[in-house]
């Protein structure tokens, strides 16, 4: 059965759900939040099948949310960064996350402290550079 | 190849996609904020499958976003409505309304203005009371 094409629909948030509302890619997104930015990172932090990764990857890129870059410090392979378009969805994100996180996760965190775990994420990902696998066992819940 | 159960992993924006996140739900909880409440109207306002409705509305139902209540004015359908788990999603729909509103439709519609258009759609389901099957065609695109 083919998916619905909710961007046909008329209504700004329908057409919102057509971009990033398939699953992974509010993943995705989050993930560059944290300062993600190769593929393989993507893929071992997220625990996501390769295929399905390279096909939102482009959707999510042809969509203007994220766009290629030559990889830092002259690293052959390309690399993904948030565009404005992409850095926009911060406060939908932050908005979903609270509500989940008072509503599903029983926590009732505060914004201040949503934000506090995007910095921490941001720090980790930017800082020590653990291996890709060593992160990936850290976020699977146990 | 079944569909990751984003529930498991540790971040309430998974958790929140989990419950909300599939083709249909955020639509199906835009109308019954625009005040929609039985089966029918659902299926008529979203042009939604029958099948797919059903199974959309037991998930929400079961995941406490809705709750089903007796028919109004003696009907004997069942009707649904939002439970404050699913009031408490209003934040999030605006702040990707505003998103899409503004990066996809490009219409950059403010708050106040999107929180009009609710207004304008409960007041239209709450009035005059025009068949589904009008609504149906009105809300497709041309």
């Amino acid at each position: 059965m083919p998916r619905t094409d909710f961007g046909q629909m008329n209504c700004a948030i329908a057409q919102a759900l057509e971009l990033i509302g398939e699953g992974w890619s509010i993943l995705i997104i989050r993930e560059a939040f944290y300062g993600t930015r190769r593929f393989g990172d993507f893929e071992a932090r997220l625990g996501i099948a390769r295929n399905i990764l390279s096909t939102r990857l482009n959707k999510l890129t042809a969509g203007g949310i994220l766009r290629r870059v030559p990889g830092q410090g002259g690293s052959k392979y390309q690399e993904y960064e948030l565009t404005d378009m992409g850095q926009a969805l911060g406060p939908a994100l932050l908005a979903i996350g609270l509500w989940g996180s008072k509503w599903i996760a029983g926590e009732g965190k505060s914004a201040e402290e949503m934000l506090n775990i995007v910095r921490q994420e941001r720090a980790l990902r930017a800082g020590v550079q653990p291996s890709a696998a060593a992160l990936s066992r850290k976020r699977r819940p146990a």
